[in-house]
């Protein structure tokens, strides 16, 4: 078991990372300040895990809410089932919300959680790759609007976030692939030298490896912790870990939430990144080369999809969040392990981006 | 004009209180970051006050959004039109929210402002006398549940509150009685002085005329912004602001929404707390009886509905917030301007509170 803490202003929490986790009493219970626990889940996990869960937690009085699974749902009418299980089973402001689950079952716990009653504890126990990496540490909260991806939320810190790499061996291959996606991230804005322990780990990770897995985690939520550390609402290098998103978040609009996965999204908005990066000179051939291989090593899309041009990505994208003053913001690379966030490029070339040759750069990648 | 700051942790911010303010772009524009506001406000409050602060803030790209008014529209329905219209008007995160109306618009812009895009900014201008002393201040934000009043919601600071006291003179006689409750409320809880001020001059408030209206508006403020300062997030002192409310709310349940004003309710509230700290030898029978003298000669109900019976008020007390790990908390005065919080007393007590003959004490009082 490792343990690693988020460093924040006014509020600090622990992230705790190993096998079988999710059994042991010990690192829930200093995190739990009443009587009364909610556990939250979906459709999927609540068969695996919810029992295994309610066991470990059998001395406090436990509610359940199960919720139908899938981004889709990822709503306030979803969110509202949340608050009627809770104000049916009578919970006070001393309650403690449980998120198990993944990125959806995280967000919507926890936005939860910051309105229940204004505001109560909550501890998050991801059971997705992408989630135990990304979503899970630094406090954002939300749901969708139909006009938008995550346009209603909050930043709300967790009291613990708890890690059990066991329950890895239930997720599905694609989304494994999309939790690396996040991962590899993290190497190309802050750490070039996890890059080259991944091009090194990248098989052991899809066999699940437990030494593995456990070091990639606890190096992922390093990173993002020590970002989140430094700007926890988004203000400056915060906005580094959008590396892909922008691009990504056009990509999941126009094919319909869910069709790609995020992770799936990111991989290929991660390349675009990258090829803009080159077009600027910011990064050698060989640099954008490296990256787009291990992205596929990591079996993730490298190509956007065929039915997207320029004129798509262009639209979504003038919507993104990343867009102050009407002013499109993107984190791009100065090299490996070196992300900026920036409006300071000509229009061209994000054209060319949006129009490259990408089946061709992934052909030329590979021939090293 | 007169300002107050009230002073936070993280956070502080000025309230302006004067005739005419709406016209004045002076205490707008330091609290406006981007190009782009919106004004929200309802059906009632536009005809009368919309255009003039349109006019005002005719240098900014406004957004109007204007909602059904009423208790009963204090919901998630109602507050997705304001995001609706955010949308697709495509605000960004540097948007500032602009309340224009009583408490019901006052808490839903505000909680819109803290959910959108995780938090944009707000200013509030109250149009009631109640959301002047009390809603405005403080920063609670929040929407009802069908299960219970203010069950979602959030702790949100605006940027600044605009008080036209000016604003008063369209406003109801009965809702002018309402917001009197909470004005006579901050003399009993914290300042005794206030209360023979009050008694002085309640024929000047109920014809409106404005330098005892900005006096009272501003000593109220004053007190709500010392108590908020000293404990934002309700943990300690914050929680004696709801003195009545506890009563208050089970009349507002019972009833449904909007029968009873809320000021209303906390007027009759505020005498059921009289009542049992007299009981409970905290307050002496003349101070009983110059506190229910007081709360009607602002034309306050100062018995309760005479349909509840004690178990109804038990039942709706229950779910009450106050409620903590099962215990009822009331706040209780010792002294008039000495309020405490506790659950401190015989169980007995409160069901003869619950159970005393309000008609007779209103005649007794009324005999000094």
């Amino acid at each position: 078991m490792r343990t690693l803490n988020v460093d924040l202003a006014d509020r600090s929490y622990p992230i705790y990372i190993g096998e079988g986790l999710l059994d042991d009493l010990r690192y829930f219970e200093p995190h739990i300040r009443g009587r009364q626990v909610a556990i939250v889940t979906n459709e999927t996990i609540a068969p695996l895990y919810l029992d295994r869960l309610q066991k470990t937690l059998a001395g406090y009085k436990v509610t359940t809410v199960v919720l139908p699974d899938g981004e889709a749902y990822k709503q306030w009418e979803t969110l509202q089932l949340i608050f009627d299980g809770l104000l049916t089973a009578r919970h006070d402001r001393k309650t403690t919300l449980i998120a198990l689950g993944g990125g959806v079952i995280g967000d919507m716990t926890g936005f939860a959680a910051a309105c229940y009653q204004r505001g109560v504890d909550f501890i998050q126990v991801p059971t997705t790759l992408l989630s135990q990496v990304d979503s899970s540490v630094g406090g954002k909260t939300g749901i969708n609007h139909p006009l938008g991806k995550n346009m209603v939320g909050a930043f709300y810190q967790p009291q613990a976030v708890i890690i059990d790499t066991a329950t890895l061996k239930t997720l599905p291959p694609r989304e494994l692939s999309a939790g690396l996606a996040e991962v590899i991230k993290y190497g190309f804005i802050c750490d070039e030298p996890f890059l080259t322990w991944l091009e090194a780990h990248m098989d052991d990770l899809l066999a699940l490896e437990p030494t593995a897995l456990t070091e990639a985690i606890e190096r992922s939520c390093a990173a993002k912790a020590r970002v989140v550390g430094a700007d926890e609402k988004e203000t400056g290098v915060r906005a580094t870990l959008n590396l892909g998103h922008t691009f990504g978040h056009a990509i999941e609009t126009h094919m319909g939430y869910g069709v790609w996965l995020h992770g799936e999204a990111v991989g290929a908005g991660t390349v675009m990144a990258l090829e803009m990066s080159h077009r600027l000179g910011w990064l050698t051939k060989a640099e954008l080369d490296r990256g787009i291989r291990l992205l596929a090593a990591a079996k993730l899309p490298v190509v956007p999809p065929q039915e997207m041009n320029a004129e798509h990505f262009l639209e979504h994208m003038a919507v993104d969040k990343k867009v102050l003053d009407g002013r499109l913001r993107l984190v791009l690379l100065q090299g490996l392990g070196g992300a900026v966030v920036t409006a300071e490029f000509p229009r061209e070339i994000l054209e060319e981006t949006l129009r490259a040759d990408y089946q061709a750069l992934v052909g030329q990648a590979g021939e090293h």
